[in-house]
């Protein structure tokens, strides 16, 4: 990060007129994000929602409430403009970008970035979810897609994900990387009920034995009891991180893909920002892995970027703070008694 | 509330493309909106930030970090524009009214509210800080405020203040009401190091055995060791109840207004919203007695309504939500397998 930027963030927001530090952890973010933009007053004035999306061959162990068939349904609602992120994200002011990074079905829209890798992953159960070289590619599609973004003056990335049965994959990429006994992070995800959430379990377990996944190397872990969208998260972010792009993550599927970019290259948490706590049960062990504190509880747990693109109404708010508000000296306010 | 247009909002919430009760407290919010405004999609274009404005004759018992004469200049800032509360208020697209309900200087300026009850309380460690009539009176110029604001077409408001040494009444207003011990609830303010705490703590205490506030009769409370902004803040969510305006609160101040507010007329809480958790060690306290749970830890400690202003954005997110999202049906989504 960008130190000088920084102290001179920090140096304004004591000059604002409010008691030192009483902005709390806007506060904080406001240096982050001069940090990271290499500016003491960032702006961000283009946002984007992303949306990764891609199917998951776990889904046969019946791992999900729902049918495969709504990763491709749910993408083109999002490509309408019907759901929950298209609302947030219009709120928010930001740009939802969907990328078909391995749906299993055939989804076509002018709007929607093809970099299908594979149709779908195979069964992590049975063997690996992909190849290395599947998993290396859907890494490849996040950094183009941020390069992508940062060509359109982005400035500003909530990073969100579609695709049924992926809390799954995500619970064994926790469990491995965070190292962790797997019924820590195996949750209901959009609503398994006590049998359904022993099946998963089950099969994140053995998934795990199954495939072995190295912990020290993230990509093995991507490879084999990962997803293609969730790699392409970690692409996503590795790639914004290089463009001093900084990323708002979501919830628990795009924090498993922050912690497998943080592990790639640990520079990349710098530009990350933790925005809600999910009710999904592993979603608070993944931060507490990375190191960041969720500013919004609302017990959410839809996916999507939803609450990314709540989150991005904070870093606004930082953003505008630092470099609306009045000092001391330009307002005519006293300072507190002791200085 | 009005119960149909609860029980509309609750049927259409579970008919939007996303997993039942995945938007969390988002849905739960929708729904109390929906009773609060009495229409299953209600929507808020029209916001409004407030800010009860007083001064506090505790201050002279060193409560504070600041000098009495900042309330003054700070409403004079906020009337400029200048103030975090004006940024954070225009980034929510709420209008900021200033009242003047009781600060000890003089404020001249076209746009401020000036209802002055009295300048600043007396020291309530010597006696009440003002008389029962001046408490009703301060009441009632948050009722009115309540009523302008309905006028000028106000569906949604932010409930802050401003007032040097403030959290001190604050503080004890919340001991008596909520029935809890004096150190539980006072805090450092806007930064009193730990001797000016044990001053401000010993504060508190006097003000208690010295004037004996019934804490069964709400108004006794607040004129013996309130507020005239506090009480001004409880008339302004009685009147915005009344008017079925939703009133979010803000930190520990504008909560221990709510907790008087509510003991005066229970039926108020359906109408309150909270927004953050703020740093001030007395907050969580009142929150707990008012059974709210606040969505955002910030850690902020400023005031002005600024955490409240922050919770506009989740308001209008549940209001955008149930009323912008697709359906199952209309977007052609695959519900659960179970249904």
């Amino acid at each position: 990060l960008h130190e000088d930027a920084m102290m001179q963030a920090a140096d304004r927001l004591d000059r604002l007129t409010k008691p030192q530090g009483s902005l709390g952890r806007l506060e904080q973010l406001a240096v982050q994000l001069a940090g990271i933009r290499g500016e003491p007053l960032p702006r961000f004035p283009r946002k984007a929602a992303v949306v990764m999306a891609g199917d998951h061959g776990v889904c046969e162990e019946g791992v999900s409430a729902y049918p495969a068939e709504v990763t491709p349904q749910m993408v083109l609602n999002m490509l309408s403009g019907g759901a929950a992120i298209n609302v947030l994200a219009r709120q928010a002011g930001a740009d939802v970008f969907c990328v078909d990074v391995g749906i299993s079905g055939d989804v076509r829209h002018p709007d929607l970035i093809e970099r299908k890798v594979r149709r779908g992953t195979a069964n992590m159960c049975a063997g690996p979810a992909m190849t290395r070289e599947e998993a290396l590619r859907s890494l490849a599609v996040g950094m183009e897609v941020a390069g992508l973004l940062a060509g359109r003056g982005v400035t500003l990335v909530a990073a969100g994900e579609m695709g049924i049965g992926n809390t799954t994959p995500s619970a064994a990429i926790a469990a491995v990387l965070a190292g962790v006994p797997v019924e820590t992070v195996v949750g209901r995800g959009t609503g398994l009920d006590d049998e359904g959430l022993a099946v998963k379990r089950e099969a994140v377990r053995r998934a795990i034995a199954v495939n072995r996944p190295d912990s020290d190397d993230p990509v093995d872990v991507l490879a084999k009891v990962g997803g293609l969208e969730i790699a392409a998260l970690a692409g996503l972010m590795l790639g914004a991180a290089t463009r001093r792009i900084p990323v708002v993550i979501d919830g628990f599927i795009s924090s498993a893909a922050a912690l497998a970019a943080v592990r790639l290259c640990p520079a990349v948490l710098s530009y990350l920002i933790a925005s809600h706590l999910s009710e999904e049960r592993g979603h608070a062990v993944v931060l507490d892995a990375l190191g960041l504190a969720p500013p919004i509880r609302l017990d959410m747990r839809l996916g999507e970027g939803s609450g990314a693109v709540l989150g991005l109404h904070l870093v606004e708010a930082a953003s505008r703070l630092i470099g609306e508000m009045a000092t001391f000296d330009s307002a005519g306010v006293s300072r507190r008694r002791e200085d």
